[in-house]
């Protein structure tokens, strides 16, 4: 048997145990959002810590933040070797509402080949499987066929407040050639992809006050300037006709999509009617020019996430407000900058505003786009790694969300990620009953075993 | 000495007794909003119908509503004198907060001739000028030159819920010539005035419901149309760059200014200027070809009083909201009609509202405009009383504001009301600290005498 089939073959002939362990890591509540959850958040980078210490990451550790711990350690196989940096994060969602959950969410339960559990998908499943890829390889060669590090965080789902100055503070320990994560799922149940493109945002708050206070609108109305109408205008004013942002300078920077690009926008199996159906409405809108794969992924936006202002209680009120505030977010694409965004947005938004107004604005958040070189051997390696294992080239994806982390570990590290995720996006993650199918998990090693292999230049051999 | 002298002399010899029996009354906390105080509100109707026994109003009583009581009884002198029919309300508004009150808000105090008191001139303290006037006809002639009927709500702080339905059921009753109100305030202070013209009401709330759910703005944003925008687009389309409101065939039953109130309009001690300046804005915002006056008080206005939709807390949330809602509401002048201005708005945004969206449109309250004819024998009259009294004639004025019940007694009696107030707009009503002149409740009682002599046709005897 070649060096990477007896690694495949361990991980088979191992799955029960593996499971039995994922198990034992889910039963832990590690709630990052949830302060009353501390002490379970650091339970599980220990638990992790351990657990890597027994494959034989001897260096293993958990490192203090301002925030929950961060898992660090590696295995220095041959200096010469390329080093893969494995991100994963071990914090999950809240399970709320509880009773919507068929089985309790931190006591896991199999039913159908299927594993039930928060966080069995996101992502202590699809972390766990790199652990357990290590194992193949220290229980059949001895060593992987690469050199390997690994970051798990604790604070994903609540913001990785405390990442980027880890990042910063560590680059010696993080030093690699690429990072490897897999915490996003398969195009379809079947179809791999590799996600390349990640959309990056603005997120500000805006604020107009109009009057001092709140007037009474049959004395004041007619001659005293309404906030939420001078707001509601401004944001009207934001869109053309064509639902294309009016912000001047707003698409300087857009880099247009290649006609690779293009092209794979249209062969990829997306049903789009289907696709809008399912979130309840009857059409698509769109910045005209663009299909909906590509509107939603590959085009910046603007959407008010949030607006408020006057009364909002039950019934009649009649009051001419003082204020009138929005929350308004622009997913970017490669190469806007979430700062020079906010500079053009406020620029023009004050020329705008009207002279009985006062405009505030605050920026809440900022997140770079990202897109990742397709050709890299890295890339390569993943592609044939999923092609081994799915008999069937992955799919090169653009999504609309942004995943910080990646943006981050470019632009502190220069690293690119090769995002290389098992989930599905039916599996409930962030609701209630969230579960991972156990021949994913088991899939999802091979891939990463396989990945090894070909980035190491030695898995030409298949098994 | 004349029989109105007489009148205004027991009025003046009388003073301090009034004053007190006054004081007696506000004592009552007879808020109406509150349910706790239900008692209360009862024992203050009891307290006027005792009061009105007392008077010589034998047939004074309280009836009972699905709301507060309603007190009401009559004096009629002779069935060919004409009947002026008094409005007044007895309950109060809620005093919180206390902590800004100088006294105590139900334990009235007298400070620089001024009385303090929660209710001491909206309604409690100028509804009681009206019984006192009584009592000056009663102990010098023996009974008023005119029939008297008084109505006196209980719910009007409250919205006057059960008053439309009560005055529908006691048409005879309530039988009368005029209405008479004093529940409002002079123009300044020593320069009196009639309001005339009341703005009307539409008001509703509209929502726009987009995905059935909210949906992350990463995943969707793009080509999912976001309800918050559509909803601003709207409403910013519902006004033009003239400020004028855009909904087809609004202003079709606006009644013009006649040349006469536009001359009023130019006349009236009003400081645009710092009436702006007062409530914190640089400069009024008004419908082209009006003054602030003009544009506050005789022309129709739409405002959005209450705005929300998607994520309102703090910090920032990519959400792409599910609905999106306001509340609207429209100031109506003659001839103008709450029913058809809520159809001809509701037809404009089903014709706007974009195919991905549902519109959902309530009407949550309407109200008449109303204009009162400034040239009959009742105006005549007051206007007399308040040159005779303040040494020059009132302003006749309209504005911007509703009071519900002069509709209903215009469109339920056929009756005109009377609007001659003595309050003060600084007098603090519905604040803490509310007070009333006590130069101004002899002044008022005073020109409600000389008022019911005028009408009667007696009145032309300058005491």
């Amino acid at each position: 048997m070649s060096t990477i089939s007896e690694a495949i073959f361990y991980s088979e002939a191992n799955q029960n145990r593996f499971i039995d362990e994922l198990i034992d890591l889910l039963r832990i509540p590690s709630i990052s959002t949830d302060p009353a959850y501390k002490k379970q958040v650091a339970q599980a980078a220990d638990w992790l810590v351990n657990h890597l210490k027994s494959l034989g990451v001897t260096n293993a550790k958990a490192i203090h933040t301002d925030g929950h711990p961060v898992v660090v350690g590696g295995i220095e196989v041959d200096p010469n070797y390329p080093t893969v940096l494995v991100y994963g994060h071990y914090d999950v969602q809240p399970p709320d509402p509880l009773d919507l959950w068929i089985s309790p969410p931190f006591d896991p339960a199999i039913k159908g080949g299927i594993l039930y559990a928060r966080g069995a998908c996101d992502d202590k499943g699809q972390l766990f499987m790199h652990l357990k890829a290590v194992e193949c390889w220290m229980k059949t060669s001895g060593h992987p066929p690469i050199n390997l590090k690994f970051i798990l965080e604790g604070e994903e789902e609540s913001g990785s407040a405390s990442l980027p100055g880890f990042i910063h503070k560590n680059k010696d320990l993080l030093a690699a050639d690429v990072v490897v994560i897999s915490d996003s799922s398969l195009f379809a149940p079947g179809v791999p992809s590799i996600t390349y493109g990640l959309r990056g945002m603005t997120y500000m708050e805006i604020t107009l006050t109009g009057p001092d206070r709140d007037l009474h609108s049959g004395t004041y109305g007619g001659a005293i300037h309404n906030p939420i109408n001078a707001l509601a205008a401004l944001i009207a004013e934001m869109h053309d006709a064509d639902h294309r942002i009016t912000i001047d300078g707003f698409y300087d920077r857009v880099r247009p999509l290649s006609r690779r690009e293009q092209i794979t926008m249209t062969v990829l199996p997306f049903d789009a009617d289907a696709w809008v159906r399912e979130v309840g409405v009857h059409l698509p809108i769109m910045e005209s020019g663009y299909s909906v794969l590509e509107a939603s992924t590959s085009r910046p936006t603007l959407d008010c996430n949030g607006i408020w202002g006057g009364y909002i209680g039950d019934g009649a009120k009649t009051v001419l407000p003082s204020q009138a505030s929005a929350k308004i977010s622009m997913r970017l694409v490669p190469d806007q900058d979430p700062s020079e965004i906010a500079e053009l947005t406020e620029v023009w938004l004050r020329r705008r505003v009207p002279k009985s107004m006062q405009l505030q604005c605050k920026v809440l958040h900022g997140a770079q786009p990202v897109l990742i070189d397709t050709e890299s051997n890295a890339m390569e390696a993943a592609t044939r790694a999923l092609r081994d294992v799915y008999d069937c080239s992955p799919y090169f994806t653009r999504i609309g969300g942004s995943i910080p982390v990646v943006a981050d570990f470019k632009h502190i590290l220069g690293l690119d990620s090769v995002l290389m995720g098992f989930g599905l996006d039916s599996d409930a993650i962030h609701s209630p009953n969230e579960h991972f199918g156990l021949d994913r998990f088991a899939e999802g090693i091979e891939a990463i075993l396989r990945f090894h292999a070909h980035y190491a230049g030695t898995g030409s051999v298949k098994a």
